[in-house]
C-alpha cells in the first residue's frame, strides 16, 4: 500500500469561501516546504537529487514541455537557465511539441512540468523524448502520476493537493523548484561563483516572507477588483521574466471571471495590440524595478496616451521611477529579480480571484474546465 | 543615386478602396516574383545566393527574430527547418531576444525578418548576434534598410511597397522566402534527396495558382465578414502551421477592426480559453487535412459542445471529415502540407478586411499604429 503525502493535508477550505483563496494564501508555507527540499539554507547551497540521470557541465540544451499555467511555468524558466547557467532552452506547449518532431541533442534534458503528472499531452511528449534518448526530468506535484512513474528523475513541487481549477499553489511552487534547479545548473557550469550561489539562495530563502507580505495586499486588490469586473477586456503586459506572469494573469481571469483577457510581451504592444485600447480597457502592467523597467514605462506611457487605464504591479522604485498615472499601483517590497516571478504571482492571482467573486462565477470549478487534462 | 526597386511600382490603390485589399489581391503575384528569385522552375532545385556567410550542413542552431506579423512568419518557418532540415531553431519576439542575451552557439546564424528593415527592436537583436559571432540573414522587403545594410547576406522580399499598416503581402512572401531556405537547408544537410527537393519545388510552384484560387473565396468571405462585425471577440484556432497563422488571424482583425481576437493553440484550448467560450464567441478554427486534423476537430467538438459558432477554413477533405456542425465552412483547393501557410493566409487576411470595412473603420491606417516601428 502506497501512503500519499497528498493524505497529510487535510483537504477542506477551512476559513476560506473557495478552495482557491486558501491555495492562494498556503503559498508561503508550500513554497517554503518545496524550497526546503532543494536548498539547504545551512550552507546557503543547492541540494539536489544525488544522482542525476545528466551532467550539468556537458548539457547543451534543455527541453521544456508543458500545457497551461505548467507552461507559463516553464517560459520562466527559460529566462532562469539561460541567465543563470547559460544554457539554451527550447520551450514549447506539449500539444505543438509532440507533433513537432523537434530535432533534439545529443544526451539532451528535457524536463516536463505538470501539477497532476497525468496532462495527456505532456505524457506524449514525454515518450516522445524518451524514445529520442534524451534524460527525463519530470516536475510534479503528484508524484505517483504516470509522469513520475515514467521520468528518470522526479522533482516534486510540495504544494499538497491543489482543488481549485484555476491553478495558484502548483504555480509557485513549479516556479520555486524550477528556480532551484536553474542555480544548480549554473553552480555546476561554473556560470555562478559560489558568491552567487549563496547570495541566490538567500534571496529565495527570503520567499516565504516576501509571499507573506504580498498577501497583505489583499485588501487593495479586492477594492480594485470591483473596476476589473466591470471590463470587458483586460489586457496584461509585463518584459522577460514578467512577460510569462502577464500571460498566466490573463489566463488567471479568462479561467475564473470569463473576461477577455490576453497577455503580451510589452514591446509588442505596438505591433498590433495596442490599436485595441481605448478608454475603458484596463491595462495589467507587472513591471519590477528591474534592468527593463524603463522601457516598459515607454510602453505604459503609449497605453496612456491612448487613454487606457494602468494598472500597475511594481515596487516602491518603480512606483517612484514610473512617470505615468496609473489608476492603481500595487506595491510590493523589493526584492532581487531572481524571486519576483513567484511574488509578482501573488496579486496576479488575486485580482483574478476577487474579480470572479463579484462576478458571481463558479470560482472552483469553472465553466467547460477539467482540473486535469487527461485527453488530447 | 540609388533608385529603389520600390520606384519601379506605381503606389496607388487602382481599383481598390482601400491599399490593404490592393495588396492582398497583388499576393499571386509578388509571391510568384518571391519564388521566382528563390527557386529555379527549369532543374525544380531550390536557388539561393551563391555565397552565403555560413555552412548549412554544420549549422546546429538558428535563431530567428523578429516582431508581430513578421514574427509569426518566424514561427511557421521553425516548423519547416525542423521538419525539412532537421534544424532546431529559437525564436523569440525581438523586444524578449535583445534583453535575453540568449547563450548562442558558434557558428550559429540568426536571421531577422522585417518588413520596413528598420524594425528598432529587431535591429538591436540582429547588432547583439553580430557582437556573438552569429552569421546573420535578414528577410526584408526594403533592401536598403539598416537591418539590410547590417546584414551578411539579404533575402529580399520581392512585395513591392507595401501601404497598408496591416501587412498582407509582406507577410506571405516572408513565408515564401522562408519556405525556400527550408528546402535549400534540407537539400543541403542531407535530410532531403533530390526528388524530395524536386516534388517541394514543385509544390512551391502553384502557390500564385492556390492564391488566385483563395482570392476567389471572397464574396463568401465578405458575407461571413457581417458576422464577424457583429461580434465582441473572436478566438483563433490551429495546429502545426496552422498554429502561427491563428495568431496572425487574430492579430489581424485586431489591427483594423479594434475586435479582440485571439490566438491559441488548439491543444491549448482546454487549458483555458475554453472557458470564455459561449454561444456568442465565434471561433474560427483554420485546420487543412493534414496529420493534426483530426485532433483539431476534437478540439472543435469541444467549441462546439459549449455552443461556440465554429468557422472552419479547411479544404474539401476537411469539410467532409470535420463531424462538427460549423456555422461556415471556407473550402480552399487541396495542397500539400508546406505551402499551406501562404493559401490559408489569404482568407484570413479577406476576414479582417471585409470585418473593418463593415466596422468603417480607417482600414489602412488604423488608429494608435504605424506603418514602421522604429522606436523601441
Amino acid at each position: 500500500m502506497v501512503i500519499s503525502a497528498a493524505s497529510a493535508f487535510l483537504v477542506d477550505r477551512g476559513n476560506y469561501r473557495h478552495f482557491m483563496a486558501k491555495e492562494i494564501h498556503e503559498q508561503p508555507e508550500v513554497m517554503s516546504r518545496t524550497l526546503g527540499q532543494y536548498l539547504d539554507f545551512t550552507t546557503g547551497r543547492t541540494a539536489l537529487p544525488a544522482h542525476l540521470p545528466f551532467d550539468w557541465k556537458t548539457l547543451d540544451r534543455i527541453s521544456i514541455s508543458a500545457c497551461g499555467t505548467a507552461y507559463y511555468a516553464g517560459l520562466v524558466a527559460k529566462y532562469w537557465f539561460e541567465r543563470l547557467a547559460r544554457i539554451s532552452v527550447d520551450i514549447d506547449v506539449a500539444s505543438e511539441f509532440r507533433y513537432r518532431e523537434a530535432p533534439l541533442p545529443q544526451n539532451g534534458l528535457a524536463i516536463f512540468v505538470s501539477q497532476s503528472g497525468e496532462t495527456a499531452d505532456t505524457l506524449a511528449s514525454l515518450r516522445y523524448c524518451k524514445a529520442q534518448g534524451q534524460a527525463i526530468a519530470a516536475v510534479v506535484n503528484v508524484t505517483t502520476s504516470t509522469i513520475a512513474r515514467e521520468a528518470d528523475v522526479v522533482l516534486p513541487t510540495l504544494a499538497g493537493p491543489e482543488i481549485g481549477v484555476a491553478s495558484t499553489k502548483a504555480f509557485t511552487c513549479q516556479l520555486s523548484t524550477l528556480a532551484c534547479l536553474a542555480v544548480a545548473a549554473g553552480r555546476a557550469r561554473g556560470v555562478l561563483t559560489d558568491a552567487d550561489e549563496q547570495a541566490l539562495v538567500s534571496a529565495l530563502a527570503e520567499i516565504p516572507r516576501l509571499a507573506a507580505q504580498a498577501l497583505r495586499l489583499e485588501p487593495q486588490i479586492e477594492r480594485l477588483a470591483k473596476t476589473i469586473a466591470k471590463a470587458r477586456d483586460v489586457l496584461y503586459l509585463g518584459r522577460g521574466t514578467s512577460f510569462p506572469l502577464a500571460l498566466e494573469g490573463a489566463l488567471k481571469l479568462k479561467e475564473i471571471s470569463y473576461i477577455h483577457a490576453e497577455g503580451y510581451a510589452a514591446g509588442e504592444l505596438k505591433h498590433g495590440p495596442i490599436a485595441l485600447i481605448d478608454d475603458k480597457m484596463p491595462v495589467v502592467v507587472i513591471a519590477p524595478h528591474d534592468r527593463v523597467f524603463d522601457k516598459t514605462v515607454s510602453n505604459m506611457q503609449e497605453v496612456a496616451a491612448r487613454g487606457g487605464r494602468i494598472i500597475l504591479i511594481t515596487d516602491a522604485a518603480g512606483a517612484e521611477a514610473a512617470t505615468v498615472d496609473a489608476v492603481e499601483t500595487i506595491v510590493l517590497p523589493a526584492m532581487p529579480a531572481t524571486v519576483t516571478p513567484m511574488i509578482y504571482a501573488i496579486p496576479v492571482q488575486l485580482l483574478a480571484y476577487h474579480t470572479a467573486v463579484i462576478m458571481g462565477t463558479d470560482v472552483d470549478q469553472p465553466r467547460n474546465l477539467a482540473k486535469s487534462v487527461t485527453v488530447e
